[in-house]
Parts: C-alpha cells; structure tokens; sequence
C-alpha cells in the first residue's frame, strides 16, 4: 500500500469532522423524527445572493463543452440532452468509456479502499455529501434542464432531500459495520484444558457496485445506493439515463476530487454513459467483477432484471399504482388541493405521484368538481405552474396521455373532467409542459388504470370505500405501490382498511392536507418502498438496504 | 384474532423470562466471547443419570412406530432411514403432506403470528430452544441413527452447539426488529405552516420460510433458519432429508407444542416429508407463497437454487475444499495431531472437514509420517474412533473414497500414505465405519481435489508455502471453502498469507493445536460461511442473515 497523501493527519481530521454528522444521523433514523443538516429552500435569504448567480454561470458554462472527466478507457465522446424547457440541446459531450477499463481501474483502486478504516470511508462519503451541497445550485440547474423540475423542486428534492437519502443510508452503513467487533479473545475449557484465541473479524466488500439512474429524479436514489455501497468499501460505477447524465457527471466530479484529496484513486466512482442506440447496462450487470446493482426505472427492465440477475444483491426501485380512497373528508377543498398539488407536482413524473383516486358516489361529483378546480387553480396561473409542474421530460409521457385520451373517447363509463392542455411557462417559452387529464371512471376499470402511465393523468374512480380500499391493496399488492393516500373522518373505516394496506406493503398517508406535499417522503423520518409488492424490493432506508454490501472473514489463533 | 388461550399473562411472563437470555445472546454476538446458555457435554455429572437413559428409551420407542405429527392435508405416510450403526431401518413412518396443504395451513396460522409482539415472538422462539435441550438426549439418538454421528457428537454438534447457532440468530433478530421504532412524531415547518405528524412503522413478515436441511448434520443449519424466519414473523416449513427426517421430526414436535401451549396456531411449523423418488424441495421453492429459502446441502442442488431463484429471499449453506498450508511448525506432532483429528471427526462428513494438506518439500515426509500416525492412533483405538469417527452416513461416501483410490492407481506423483479402512465399532458391529485414506501427491493436482469428496479422504500435496496459499486461496475463492488452517512460525508469512484468505473469503484456523477441534465453529464467536466464495452465501450469523426477512410498512397522519 502506498503511504497515504494527504497525510494520515488530514484523514484524521476529517473523521472528527464528520463524526457528529454521523451521529446526528444514527440519532435521526432512530427516532425518525424531522432532521437534517441541510436547508432545501433555494431562498437567497439562507444561501445569499451569490450561490445561485454562480451556479447557473457554472451551468451555463459547461452547455456545448465537452465535461471533463478524466475517466479511464474512453472510447468517444456522447451527449443527448435536450432540455425540456428550452427545448434546445445542452451540447455537452462526455466520455464513453469502454465496460472494462471501467470495471479493470475500479478494481485497481479497490485495494486501499477496502483496507481504509470504514469510519474514513463514512468521514469522506459525508465529505462527498458536503461538497455536492455546495454545489447544489449547479446541481439544480442541471437537474432541470435534463429532467423538467421547477427550479425549486431541483433544488429541494434533488439536493438537500437527496442527499439526505445519501446521509441516512450511510447511518445504516455505520450502524451494520460498528455492530462487528473487529477483535475478540475467546476462552473456553476444552476437555480440561485452557484454550484461548484471539480472534480478528475484518469487513471485507463484495465487488463493483452498479448504480443505474433513472431519467426523472437521477439523484434522490442514486446517492443512497452510492453511499451504501462505497461506505461499505464497494468501487462504484454511475450509469446515467443517456438523456440525464449531467447530474451524475457532477456527482461522479465532486465525488472524485473528494477521493483525490484524501489520497484514494479516484476511479473509485466512475460513469458509464452510454446512448439509447448502445445501452452499457446489461454489459454491466452481466460482469462478474459487479457484485451489487442499484436500479431505480422503469418497471420493464427492472422487472427484467428482478427476474434474471441471481448471485448478486440487487436492489430495485420501479413504480407501481398509487391511489388515494376518499371515503370521507372533514374539509372538501383541503383534501381536493393536496391531491391536486401531488398530482400537478412534476406533473405527475414522480413515483410517489397518485393515479387514481376512488371517490364514494354521495363525494363523487363535489370532490371531482373541487380536484379539477384545484387543478385549474395551479395550470391557470403561470408562475404557480412553473413552480409546481416544471416541465414534462420527454415525449413519452405527452404520448401516455394522449393514448389514454384516445382509449377513453366515447367509451362509456367515462367522461373527461379536465382535459390535457400545456401551460405556458413564464420563464421558457419552448417548455414542454402538460396539465393533469383528469377522467372521471365509473365503477372499476382496471384496464385503465392498473398500470402506471407515466405522465400527468389522475382517474376519478366512483366506488363504494370498502370495494376501493380493497381494489386499491389489490393493485397495491399486484402491480406495485409507492406511496397510497386515504381520507376519512370515520376512525372505525381507517381502523378496517390500514392492515389491508400493511398485507400489501403499501405506505400509507392519511387525512394529510395543508402545507406540505403528501407525497414528500422524509429521509431519516419515512421509509420509502417497502419491498413487500412489484414497485421495488429496496427500503431507503433500513438496515437490509446495507447489511450485505459487506461480509465478514475472520482468522483465530491462540493467544501469544 | 381470537382471544389469547392461555390468557395474556402468560405471553408476558414468557417474555420476562427469557429477556435476559435475549439479552445474554445479544451482548454475547457483540463481544464475541465464550458463551453459551447450554452444556455441551453428555456427562450424566451435568444432566443427571437419567435423562440419557430416559432419553434413549425415547428414541427406542418411537422405532418401527408412526411418528406423531397431526400435520394438514396428509397423503400417506413415508419413511427410509436406516442407522449407520446397526444397519437396520428405523422403521418410523411420518406423514407425508400435501404441499399447497402444508402451505394453506401457514397461511391460515400467519395472521395472529404476524399481529404478536415481536417480543413475544423472541421468547417463543428461545422457550423452543429449551425444550429441544430438554429433549437432546432423545435428539442425540436420532442424529446419531440416521446421521451416524458419535454419541457425544449428535449430542453437542447437534444440541447445544446448534442450538447456540439458533439463539445467535434470534439475538441479531431482536437487535433488527428493535432497531425500528415503531412510532415517531415529526414536527417540521413548510412554507411557514407547522405540521405534525404521527407515524407508525410495522413489522411486516415477507412470507412462508422454507428451510431444506442436510443429511448429516440436519440441526446445525436448521435452527438458525427457523428461528431467524420465525421470530421476525414469518410461518416455516422444514423439509429434511428423506433419509435423515427423525431430528426434524422432533424438532417439529417440540415447537409445535410450545406453539399451542401459547394458544398460537402449531401449523406455524410444519414438516414436509419427502422420498427420494417424489421430491417435494422445488415444489416448495417454486410456490409463491414461500419467499425465503434456506438451504443445507450438496453444491449441485445449491448452486441450481443461486442460479434460478429470483424475487425471494435465498440463504444457502453448500461446501467447498478446505486446505490447511503447513509453512512450517513449532511441534510437528501436535500439529499434525490436530489435523488428524480435523480429518478423522465424524469421518470427514463435515463442511468444515480439510481436504487438502500442503506442506512443504522439507516437511513432506515427517509431516505426513506424524500425520498418518495419528490418525492410526485413532482409528486403532475402537472406543477413540467410535467417538471421532462415528459412522459414515450412505454409502455414497465409500464410493468416493473408493473412486478416489481408483483414479490414484498407478497415477506418476501420487503415492497411498494410508489406505481407507473399517474399524471395528465396539458397541455396533454392524456399523458402517470408514477411517481416512490419505493420499501423498507430488506437486500441484486440482483435478484430483479441487472438488469436494464427501467422505474421509485427505491429500498431502508437497507445494513450495507461497504457491500453496496462492492455490489454497484460488481454490476458496473458485470451489468455496468454509474453514481453512495454516501453521506457520514464520509472523512474516502469516502476515503475507492473510489478505489472500480474506480476499478468497475463507475464514482461516492459524497455529491451532490442542484439545480444542481445529474446525470447532462457536456460535457467538465465530461466523460461519462468509458468502465471498461458492461455499454459500450465508453467514451464521450477522445482520445480513436476518434483516431481510422482514420489512417495514408505515403509515402518517397528522397529529390528533
């Protein structure tokens, strides 16, 4: 082993550093109360004047320049970014590296990385955490302009509340390695005779770790699983959606001179990006030298690989059919606007988002007349929209919408309470926007709504409570579920209904109105995916999200 | 859920008493010290002069009888073991079950399992493991006539020492299931209005355990299993070896009854008895009802299970090639004495059995000299060699090692040391015994060894000690290997020598002499598979072992 640089000192004084963060976050998913050591408004009153004019300048300078990264094995240089709000090409070029030089120099790197001291490997992933905080308002320009959040929500859900996943899945990674002592004397009589041995207990990691984003919300599962397994002592290897890879270019530049500066190679965390026309996934996946794969997409091929990938951990998260059941409100136009809002948030491009909604038939006509007017409320006032829809991130989801508009064309049963329209945004003309279609259903239709369609589009299913608490564990247990939403006033009806949800796997948010976002999940606070239904089988975060990204090899001797 | 039969006070009383061994266990797993709530000896100065008489009239009687199990959806009865020992069938008939019945009747006891108190859960889980060691002496007997495990072995490998490994699983899944609180308020500010919430975490089980067990040391992995998937919540089926069903049977049995005894459904825990003509294991793993697998057994039906088992929970125990390197010694004899005796325990039928001995040029001759004196010692000792050696199980064992001496004859580089023979067991004539053959082999032969021969056979392989550790390693990391040994005097050596076992995941023996076994696993101390290498993928026991086998359903709403 090399001797370390900066000197041992240094790495010294960073474990201190981080040493009380560590702790707070052990502290915080234990009590899961509200915490974190981040501020995830953008307001210039916390951050000042300065860091969002910097940022947006480091954005902007890097548009139709090639990202430096200097990354092993580069073959050629790709990019595909479009933003959906200009609708103009980012023109940035990154490297395409070939599959195995990525995997040959995580494999180089290894070896001091697996002998460091895991509080060090926890002190420099928080030192990661840190510094991509800093970077946060480039983070958030990036982050727009290749998925299609407001400025606000980039900011918020992709920063601080991401980076808190990072930090709470690093809680766990202490807890799980602090919970094996690393010497132990045993003594015991064996036939008479004294015997002692001194024990030693090493953690050993597992292998490359594969981290594949999604193309919508890159960095809320990717840091998590990047922390995870480089805590752990794991290389990592960032895989981007080919047509959001700016945000992870930037995660994989702040990570490495974080690596650099305290003398480990770099390529401990490298990025694969690839084109639609030649996906690296699979090549990745199938390498033997990756022992763990992260995946958070679509349900096809994380399905794919849930059903082939054996002998490596594997850790999924997909999407599912979330459903709110209005079985009876205290205030009407509370509970319409929280929904609406989930529904208009990132127009509807989160896995969190609801899709349906059951309504009693005495609520039916009062609850979908406020939920379209709610909606209306938001389309209709531009900067509001802006704030809250941002923009839609690819055709695809303006084609789920019209396909559902087109199936539902003079089918009976069905009736169009609001129809799709794009709004205009005040800041970018050219913005690919799109409001909430919303259907009115009545009775059961599953052949409508029991998949997701990923885009802005919420179906107001007429049902009797009972009837859709039980369709929607259904879908819940059958196609996945992230996030489910209920509302009554009747202690009796939630008391039947929550363990339906519960044998589903189904997180539940009731009667929740006001201020905050139902479908805000909290780091340190809610778990998030249980594991128990298709819509993925990783928790962020629990002790299983972590435990077996390392393993433990032992030696024993009599003692000297 | 039906009211608690015996009431409630007793559930509580039940949790009170076994806190402190919960506890004990829990501690003991940290420290990683000597512990054990049992004694593993046989010794009637422990137990008294009449539990072991007691305990063989037991098994006595059960013989040439239908054992009673009232089991769900009965076909027929079954039953094939024959005891090593005498020779003869036991004649003891079990009921071979319905498999959607066996896993009906789980699901119908799931519920109010599922509703416990994980607590209450623990201590049921700990009252069965003292009511099987009030019952080991009758264990003892079966392990011994179905396995052929000496008397004392059956009766501490097989009692107390798996038992421990049961006692180790529960404390880590006492220490996962608390590591979730299961309520929080959450206070937090958004957009200047205060929310509260209140949240609730449940424990949710993932479904029926499956627990497939080996033929010659059927409790050892067995009792980890089932307490691991039984106290985080989840119904179990135990499918033995059809060959070696009676230790399952027994532990059905106990479990069962302490299950009714605290007005908990006994089909909980059922057993499916299978033949070898009409095996039921895949059935099993195949239903999707069943979503965590243990396995115990061959490499062959392992490694299918790794490569072909998706969307469930798989823990698997199979076997590899353990080596020992002897770089050089400070008494030749006491090391090779303890290899010996390694090599002679239950004659090799163990996972943690050497295969492979290298030794240096300079050592070859004495060392294997004192080694094939050694193991005459035993072997020409009957009353020695009934203790350690025991009987072999099937007679695929002598074929192994009788293909073994059929592939060496005539072979350039390979000579006989010591040819494979019967002892004569004092007490069963009858007994099929088998003492080991050892073989000399001149240099580097994997095609010989580098598989595993289940069955008392040893090869001395004259090697330089770096290339045998780079080979030994090699194999570990290619085959698998579960316990490795190395005897060197040289600190520079050992200190080259360990990264490579820590790299291949081979928890490694150093220098151990003495009265102690050398492949002694202590439950507590010593972690068992590390799951790096082909030898399986799960550790007795760490975190990993058991944190996902349930997961996490929460549910918010605000506060009242």
């Amino acid at each position: 082993m090399n001797a370390p640089f900066p000197p041992a000192e240094a790495r010294r004084a960073l474990i201190e550093r981080h040493a009380p963060l560590i702790e707070a976050a052990i502290k915080a998913v234990s009590a899961r109360a509200a915490w974190s050591p981040f501020k995830d408004s953008p307001s210039t009153k916390i951050h000042g004047p300065d860091k969002p004019v910097a940022g947006k300048a480091a954005f902007e300078a890097q548009l139709n320049r090639p990202f430096d990264l200097d990354l092993p094995g580069v073959i050629d240089r790709v990019g595909s970014e479009v933003s959906p709000f200009t609708g103009k090409a980012l023109g940035i070029t990154y490297p395409r590296c070939d599959p195995e030089a990525l995997i040959a120099a995580g494999q180089t790197a290894w070896p001091d990385w697996r002998a460091a001291d895991p509080e060090l490997r926890l002190a420099l992933c928080a030192e990661m955490a840190m510094r991509l905080y800093d970077a946060n308002f480039e983070m958030a320009q990036a982050v727009m302009h290749v998925a299609g959040q407001s400025y606000t929500q980039a900011f918020s859900g992709s920063g601080p509340n991401a980076l808190d996943r990072g930090i709470e899945a690093l809680a766990y990674a202490a807890k799980a390695m602090r919970d094996v002592t690393r010497s132990a004397r045993y003594e015991r009589d064996f036939a008479g005779e004294a015997v002692s041995l001194d024990k030693t207990y090493v953690l050993v990691p597992r292998g490359i770790g594969l981290v594949i984003c999604c193309a919508s919300f890159p960095t809320w599962n990717a840091y998590p699983a990047l922390f995870a397994s480089l805590a752990t002592g794991n290389p990592v290897i960032l895989k981007p959606h080919p047509i959001a890879a700016l945000p992870m270019a930037i995660v994989a530049r702040e990570c490495r001179r974080v690596l650099a500066d305290f003398g480990f190679d770099p390529n401990l965390i490298t990025l694969a990006v690839d084109t639609l026309a030649e996906p690296v996934a699979q090549v990745l996946v199938d390498h033997p030298a990756v022992q763990i794969v992260d995946f958070t997409g679509s349900p096809r091929y994380g399905g794919h690989l849930e059903r082939t990938v054996t002998g490596k951990l594997l850790f999924t998260e997909t999407a599912g059919v979330n459903t709110v059941v209005v079985e009876s409100v205290a205030d009407l136009d509370a509970a319409a606007r929280a929904v609406a809002r989930a529904a208009s948030l990132f127009s509807a491009q989160m896995c969190t988002s609801p899709q349906v909604v059951y309504v009693t038939l005495a609520l039916a006509e009062p609850f979908a007349a406020a939920l379209v007017a709610q909606i209306d409320a938001i389309a209709e006032d531009p900067a509001l929209a802006a704030g809250i829809m941002g923009a839609v991130q690819g055709e695809v989801s303006l084609k789920a919408v019209a396909d559902v508009r087109g199936a539902v064309e003079r089918r009976p049963g069905v009736r169009v309470l609001r129809e799709a329209a794009p709004y205009a945004h005040p800041q970018f003309p050219q913005a690919r926007t799109l409001t909430p279609l919303v259907l009115g259903v009545a009775g059961s239709a599953p052949d409508l709504y029991a998949e997701e369609h990923f885009g802005p589009v919420l179906f107001v299913v007429t049902m009797e409570a009972d009837a859709a608490v039980a369709e929607a564990t259904h879908l819940a247990r059958t196609k996945g579920s992230i996030s489910s939403y209920l509302y009554s006033t009747d202690e009796a009806f939630i008391d039947r209904s929550t363990p339906l949800y519960e044998q589903a796997g189904a997180n539940l948010t009731i009667n929740l109105t006001g201020a905050m976002w139902i479908n805000f999940a909290a780091a340190y606070s809610d778990y998030h995916v249980s594991g128990l239904n298709p819509a993925g089988n990783a928790c962020l975060a629990d002790l299983a999200f972590v435990a077996a990204r390392f393993r433990i090899v032992q030696r024993r001797r009599p003692t000297a």
